[in-house]
């Protein structure tokens, strides 16, 4: 299978334009003392459902032919994937059947429903996810799109990054959390292709290192119990992203938890707008001095920023 | 005493606009299909020290003669004000006295300190506070810069409002939150004059309605022992600023505890920015019913974004 390019990204970007906000870039000049860099942060906080994950997703969905697009679309997620695709689902008229955990976050469930896609209930083990997702696909002829082990919703999450350069210029650095890898594979394409002077460097909780211990040997090894406060990335990397990552991401460095809970409070009180825990791990990254910054221009994904406001760690 | 117009907001514009964030302007799909109207929120939470406040502050600082300018300012203030006043005053390269109570929270004593400022503390009672103020006045010639009771701190609140106005055309609603009075004034003046077909409201908390009740009664009646989460409202209106309400403010409504905690919660949720309590009083009165937006354009101010993230109401 070939890997995506550049112009696959800028189609992408072409497609889903209407439908996307084109978040801003923010910047802080508290942050900057402390860290001593010029940081950019693109803020897909406040993209639509919260998430850069409506990049892809949206992309994915106006991607299928009429034809494949009728039957509708299908994942299991429990997260910012499900309700991207049940909104991108919706702004196209057509079906998006969500299998999720029967354990999932109220809050989580709620949000899907009220994208109008229909939920399937299963008990919260990835083979019964899979098993009912099959059971979904095969019943509707829905088209299952995977939340990042996917090209169209790798592109998708590549016009982040080329927002991000576009309105800036060209980094020094540009960082990027690591879950499954579909931002950071998008990211890296785009980056090595714009900007290819940058170093792009993936920041990844210690206690979900999959990516940095695969990385490092040069294959894919999963995850096995992670366990972060940074609930979007618990998943282990994909094959798709995890071959674009080997060729064209510099480096994967890992943070602690208590450096993710320092990170996040620091954008809320200096910057005053909400991330997830996530979102804060690159920025983790640079305050445990994983990444040198100092004197640098660097480009920040916040890649979300849905939190339970009742279950804060602060 | 003439009150001040409009000319005297666009040239407090003119001396403070290098100083001073352009806030940005932000609007929801989200919340304006829950309320039925058009809104635009005037992000002064992103301002410099996290509040409006700033803009008032600066203007009356950098109005100073070199002369006064050299013995510095002073004002007793636990709150956004005195962090305005000291940043302010080391822009100006003057030193700034502040008066706070002994027992204002570590987290604003620092704030204020860590703008250089020289702080004396003194007992947590109104006389305590104005007593300590006028010795410190006396013994340094500092110049007392009042954080609403004063013609160039209204004037530097005005911006806020004409930068709104500018940015996105006229409005058939203009909110904004009511305490002391000087960013009501200040929207009102500037509201009358960019945008008069705009009706003018105030909102403001249940528990400190003195603004409320004194518009209704046509004289400044004070309040006592008010109480309210949003406590940047705890003040009395200022005397100049209620006759600057009496003249170009069409309304002044209240609201509830509870409806402020939902209306704070809804910004976070919903745009996943930080404001405090105070900020959240105008979207309160319309999720209240006080306020009919339906079909309307309305430009809310949101007034700032300090809260401490460990005694947060949800």
């Amino acid at each position: 299978m070939n890997l995506p390019e550049y112009p696959a990204i800028v189609n992408a970007h072409e497609l889903i334009a209407p439908m996307i906000h084109r978040t801003p870039v923010l910047t802080s000049s508290a942050i900057n003392e402390i860290t001593g860099g010029e940081l950019f942060f693109k803020c897909e906080n406040f993209q639509k459902v919260g998430a850069f994950k409506f990049r892809g997703a949206c992309n994915a969905v106006f991607s299928l032919t009429k034809e494949q697009a009728q039957k509708g679309v299908c994942t299991h997620s429990s997260g910012n994937h499900a309700a991207a695709l049940a909104l991108a689902a919706r702004m196209r008229g057509i079906p998006a059947y969500i299998v999720m955990p029967e354990n999932a976050p109220e809050i989580k469930k709620k949000a899907v429903a009220g994208y109008d896609a229909q939920i399937t209930f299963c008990k919260p083990t990835l083979e019964a996810r899979e098993s009912t997702l099959a059971e979904v696909a095969a019943k509707t002829g829905a088209t299952e799109i995977h939340p990042y082990n996917n090209v169209q919703v790798i592109c998708g999450q590549g016009t982040a990054a080329k927002e991000l350069i576009e309105d800036i210029g060209a980094f020094d650095i540009i960082l990027s959390p690591i879950g499954g890898g579909g931002l950071l594979s998008g990211t890296s394409i785009t980056a090595k292709y714009l900007n290819p002077g940058a170093t792009v460097i993936a920041a990844e909780p210690e206690g979900a290192d999959d990516a940095y211990r695969s990385f490092h040997a040069k294959k894919l090894i999963p995850s096995i119990n992670p366990k972060t406060i940074a609930d979007g990335l618990l998943t282990s990397v994909g094959e798709i992203n995890f071959r674009i990552i080997q060729r064209k991401t510099d480096e994967i460095v890992t943070v602690s938890e208590r450096g993710i809970v320092r990170a996040m409070r620091m954008v809320w009180e200096r910057m005053k707008i909400i991330i997830e825990p996530s979102s804060a791990v690159p920025l983790a990254a640079i305050l445990e001095n994983k990444v040198d910054v100092k004197g640098k221009k660097v480009g920040i994904i916040l890649s979300g920023g849905n939190v339970d406001l009742e279950k804060l760690p602060f």
